[in-house]
């Protein structure tokens, strides 16, 4: 329909505004979906633990309802924004952009985590440079090829709560697999918040993305 | 929006004619929904497995993409037909009206398994006489304060993966007790699909609501 390519077309050039005022700041967006409860909150915790002191971050947390997530964040003395839609299932670079005037512009690395939804996120950018969609043991290894868009749209794919593994019948490996079957050129990390696995190589990762974007900005 | 209520105002009226259609047949309509992963097709599994044979039912399956649901169903013997919607992230109530043709006349119940989300589709109707939330234990005791519309508008709600509850930080009382403070109308039932735990109450459950809607028929 034209109208929704027409929403879509102003949230795309919002994006690319959002995108080029974090890059002149050499500031790292990523934006990171998935079902509910897939563990974006518990993982950017262990995020926040790890980075803050050292490095400059920032969080900016989506949801329908409820200030929760960035409390959880806060509690973890990071500077966090929530922005509830108020029903509306996922965020939109306009939403962002309202946020963004609140936030230090000398962080070097702002997280997105955006509503609870493995569908309608993935259609809309948020200005990010790194997109991660994760995907939990509990939910199953046959996800991505059902939810396509979040997989194919993706740089980043985490499979999460790996401590979980052993007792489901999940096999990260399939996973793995069927995403890149979907696109080849995700990088695929496997995390456990509870027992704080994973996270340094996924930090390296932002890391090392962040430093190529200061490169060549 | 004006256009967005239009749209939603046809299809209540487009479910309305499905609930109709089914009730005047003694067929009892049953919506699931859940996130993805949440255990909607393994429940669908063990209530097939229990009920085929005696009880004529039919399965409509919700997916953006593949078959895989509607054919777990079918390994099961029980009719099942596919919706895949191609990117929407939620069945209408139209998408059901089309299925419906095919359909034996003579089942007694029809359960609907929509897409995985829990923010859109629970602002369709699909015809259904009962509308169930799933909430899987993985996905945390904090999800109806942030996700209040599929609560809202439940009759049931089944926590399922029971089995996992001791590996979790997840406690069901709470996850009940937030649902109910949102909707206490919602009559609650745990599930273990793996352990086959819990089946036999929500079965009950629906023959129940059967008896209730032939007697009133």
């Amino acid at each position: 329909m034209i109208v929704r390519e027409d929403l879509l077309g102003t949230n795309k050039q919002i994006a690319a505004e959002i995108r080029e005022a974090l890059t002149g700041r050499g500031i790292l967006g990523v934006n990171f979906l998935s079902s509910p409860g897939a563990g974006k909150t518990s993982l950017l915790e262990r995020i926040a633990e790890r980075m803050r002191g050292e490095t400059r971050i920032a969080v900016i947390e989506g949801d329908i309802e409820t200030e929760r997530d960035a409390e959880r964040i806060r509690a973890k003395g990071v500077p966090a924004w929530q922005i509830t839609t108020g029903g509306a299932c996922h965020l939109e670079a306009k939403m962002v952009a309202k946020v963004l005037p609140n936030v230090d512009p000398t962080i070097e690395y702002l997280f997105i985590e955006n509503v609870g939804n493995l569908v309608c996120p993935a259609a809309y950018e948020l200005g990010e440079h790194i997109r991660c969609v994760l995907l939990s043991g509990p939910e199953g290894d046959d996800k991505p090829k059902k939810y396509p868009r979040a997989f194919t749209t993706s740089d980043v794919l985490i499979l999460t709560k790996s401590d979980l593994f052993p007792h489901l019948p999940f096999d990260p490996d399939r996973a793995a697999k069927e995403a890149l079957e979907l696109n080849p050129r995700l990088k695929v990390f496997v995390t456990s918040a509870v027992r704080d696995e994973g996270i340094d190589a996924l930090i390296s990762f932002f890391r090392k993305a962040r430093a190529g974007l200061v490169r060549h900005a």
